[in-house]
């Protein structure tokens, strides 16, 4: 049976990962990668610094799989994403037969934490309920990008004795969080800075892009005196770089 | 100006400190610790662990404050935990003072991520706003017993394109996410498992007590199946070790 570690690796910077990860990496033969295409050439190069940092620059294997494209524009957007889940797993599936013993053990890299917003972990339950491979795996948890949010920001993300959302950007959008039940809310996979919506209601905002890295950004304040910078920061940051990563915290008054 | 960093040290096995949060407790000349009496000696053995596997036995200097006690009784809870909070700023202000030098560098250790549930960070912003200790200070991460809950159960806080709430039993307890819309719940601070309420609603629990530490226990499963057992293994662990640390994921079907 083939063993797997899902590794969580922090938001990017090498010092985010726990000391279990880091034994982690030190007991793997081959990571296998997903390669998203030259886009994430950062992104790719970020991992490398973290592997090289604790393992050596000869130190460890790679495996690049082809990550199958993904239909973003879908209106099915729960059914586009397990789609190309399925593809994705056939493909993690396909390179653990060939490239790893059959008792051996594999790394898969996770950015932040496996838990929050990543399909890593249903992917593998997806191999293992079809059976062809088997496998056992473990999980190591990661500081996300929201966690570096608020370290930096230095605040937290519940009020005292308060409740606080973790959601998406197009749920943000669609309205679903419009209720003072949903006054602090955390928002990641935001394209389109959906707390635009907010104005007007004395919210605060905490946004962050490029957390855990060189090029880290944060603006914080009423979120109607910022509003027109962030947005301002984050469209001329993205066209810039090519592509950007970046994670909010908007606070409400509450009732 | 003195230096303070706030420290997150993870759910309790030394493993969840980051690379980081180790370069960090070298960096510090002492660190402030809370007593909080003797129910927490475990937490203090646990503590100590992680400062001899990165410190040495020697290699370290813990200044004790007594912890102010806490009302939690009072129907004003916000309140309560507001002057409490007030009290402990002063013994913390007071032990910079005199324990650590002018340009000094004093370290606060925070259990699992003080981006939750912590109120160090409130603490340290009250000591700057009163300004008769002049300081500054900074925040690392750590991975919460939250992280851990889910990477056991080899589970994602939340599902695709969905959203999580992570709040406190008192919340559930008092109906404010019986609410559809609040469908996947993370619970913290609950003492009599307000889960409860969710029977008869097709809810799965995830359940998990002393994450991070060596009497770890997981339960998961249908909660209609599971709570009897979950309820009655809580009264029996809480009663054999005198104090409980647990949380959970309830997954409720949604609309």
């Amino acid at each position: 049976m083939r063993h797997i570690r899902v590794i969580g690796v922090g938001a990017g910077d090498p010092g985010l990962l726990t000391v279990e990860a880091v034994e982690a990496l030190r007991s793997v033969e081959a990571f296998l990668v997903l390669d998203k295409g030259e886009t994430t050439a950062e992104l790719t190069a970020t991992r490398q610094a973290i592997l090289e940092r604790f393992l050596g620059a000869d130190g460890y294997r790679v495996v690049t799989i082809a990550d199958p494209p993904r239909d973003r524009t879908a209106d099915d957007y729960a059914g586009a994403v397990e789609a190309w889940r399925d593809a994705r797993s056939m493909a993690v599936e396909h390179a653990l037969r060939t490239e790893i013993g059959e008792k051996g053990t594999a790394g898969l890299l996770v950015w932040g934490d496996p838990a929050l917003y990543d399909g890593t972990i249903t992917m593998l339950d997806t191999i293992v309920a079809r059976g062809q491979v088997p496998l056992k795996y473990d999980v190591l948890p990661g500081i996300s990008s929201v966690q570096l949010l608020a370290a930096r920001h230095r605040i937290t993300l519940t009020r005292t004795a308060g409740a606080v959302r973790v959601t998406t950007g197009r749920r943000v959008a669609a309205g679903k969080h419009d209720d003072a039940e949903d006054a602090d809310l955390v928002v990641m996979l935001d394209a389109h800075l959906a707390c635009e919506r907010f104005r007007g209601q004395g919210a605060e905002l905490y946004w962050g892009a490029y957390l855990g890295t060189p090029d880290e950004v944060l603006i914080a304040g009423p979120l109607d005196e910022v509003m027109d910078h962030v947005t301002a920061k984050r469209a001329r940051l993205r066209a810039e770089k090519g592509w950007i990563m970046d994670t909010y915290l908007v606070r409400r008054p509450t009732g």
